[in-house]
């Protein structure tokens, strides 16, 4: 990225503004999962429901591609979907969800199955691809910065596994381990393009509220696991 | 391909018959093509407009692999992405019909910009990527069995083209010389796809219709191209 204009110097601080106020890590059920306060049973409710959401990673990228009429970029974001789907075998991210769900003690047809999905987790996740699917495809990059967030709050859960929920035996953190350089890497990328191709007035003021958009689509995720898993109602 | 059943072999004869009847090897223009009889306003002309199909391959397989919820089939299409994008650089299919018309004379800036782009040929081209778009998956797969017919004819007209169209540099064949196998890998695939999940006798009816419906666009992009660039009338 080359010095960035005042108008992206704006967006720029207009997404950070929105991820800091707005991201999942400040969730109630993410402070507690952090915090080492969750039960086996909700661990297991959250990772079988976030499934859904890697699943559908993959068919949100290709939409995007699919929208996208320059060839430089649809070069640039193939890689995700390989990223997610990998080549062969048990490569990929869904591959090492799926490693994550048997080590929590989830296993892998009850995840492929979707029996644990809740319905509040569908439509935010069918939202988000929807959006994705029918928005200018610079504001669908502009719904992918929540991975500038993402690398500290994998770091945390990282650590919080590792530390509060040692019945998880630590093969089973593959994926955190991967995110942890690979989203960087991502919004990185995202973050360029964001800055390069939301480039009138009305597309940045787009991609701010696609980001706000997109927090918005993580925490319903976890609105709804808390309250199926959550503490009881005192 | 294991053995087939009787649907599936059934499938495969219609699925050829259609081809052996509708397949644009058999349209007018070509047939000129093959035997030498273009001007070279024609030929430019072809090559001007079919690079606008060209630029939509990738973005209908992106929307044909964002439609599909299997990884496994995904994974098996990718590739096709990138063969028609490349990584980098001058690479890929679309980098290489970009060649093509500076050997014929059609610079490359006069390709992106569509300024040669005849109404029928687009609205043919779009409506296939609409139809893959928005029709289920395995038949949009079976939309793209065209391919199977591919090979003989690319032979044909690079037969044709270095010998009746000597203007034309060897170095612009590139494109007809890579289609030659690649065309061949890539209808294997899509068959063995087609025959494994085109498996009710709705889904295989819409297999050969699907086949059928893509003729069509290949047949009407060059009924265009021909009333455009073609002989003058008696």
């Amino acid at each position: 990225m080359t010095e960035l204009s005042q108008d992206q110097q704006r967006l720029l601080e207009q997404l950070k503004e929105v991820g800091s106020r707005s991201y999942h890590d400040q969730h109630p059920f993410h402070r507690r999962m952090n915090t080492g306060e969750l039960s086996r049973e909700a661990i297991r409710g959250w990772v079988a429901n976030r499934f859904y959401y890697q699943t559908q990673i993959p068919i949100k990228d290709a939409a995007l591609i699919s929208n996208c009429p320059l060839r430089e970029v649809r070069r640039a974001w193939l890689y995700r979907i390989t990223e997610h789907d990998g080549v062969q075998g048990e490569e990929g991210g869904i591959a090492a969800w799926l490693r994550l769900g048997e080590a929590c003690g989830v296993p892998r047809e009850e995840l492929l199955d979707d029996r644990h999905l809740l319905p509040g987790v569908r439509s935010a996740v069918d939202a988000y691809v929807h959006f994705v699917r029918t928005e200018p495809w610079p504001v669908g990059i502009a719904s992918s910065l929540t991975e500038l967030f993402a690398p500290d709050l994998m770091a945390r859960r990282l650590e919080a596994f590792q530390t509060h929920y040692t019945w998880v035996p630590s093969w089973g953190f593959d994926y955190f381990q991967r995110r942890l350089t690979q989203a960087r890497k991502d919004s990185d990328s995202a973050l360029d393009l964001t800055l390069c191709y939301c480039s009138t007035p009305e597309l940045r003021q787009a991609a701010v509220q696609a980001l706000s958009f997109k927090c918005g689509v993580l925490w319903a995720i976890l609105d709804a696991i808390d309250l199926k898993y959550g503490p009881s109602p005192l």
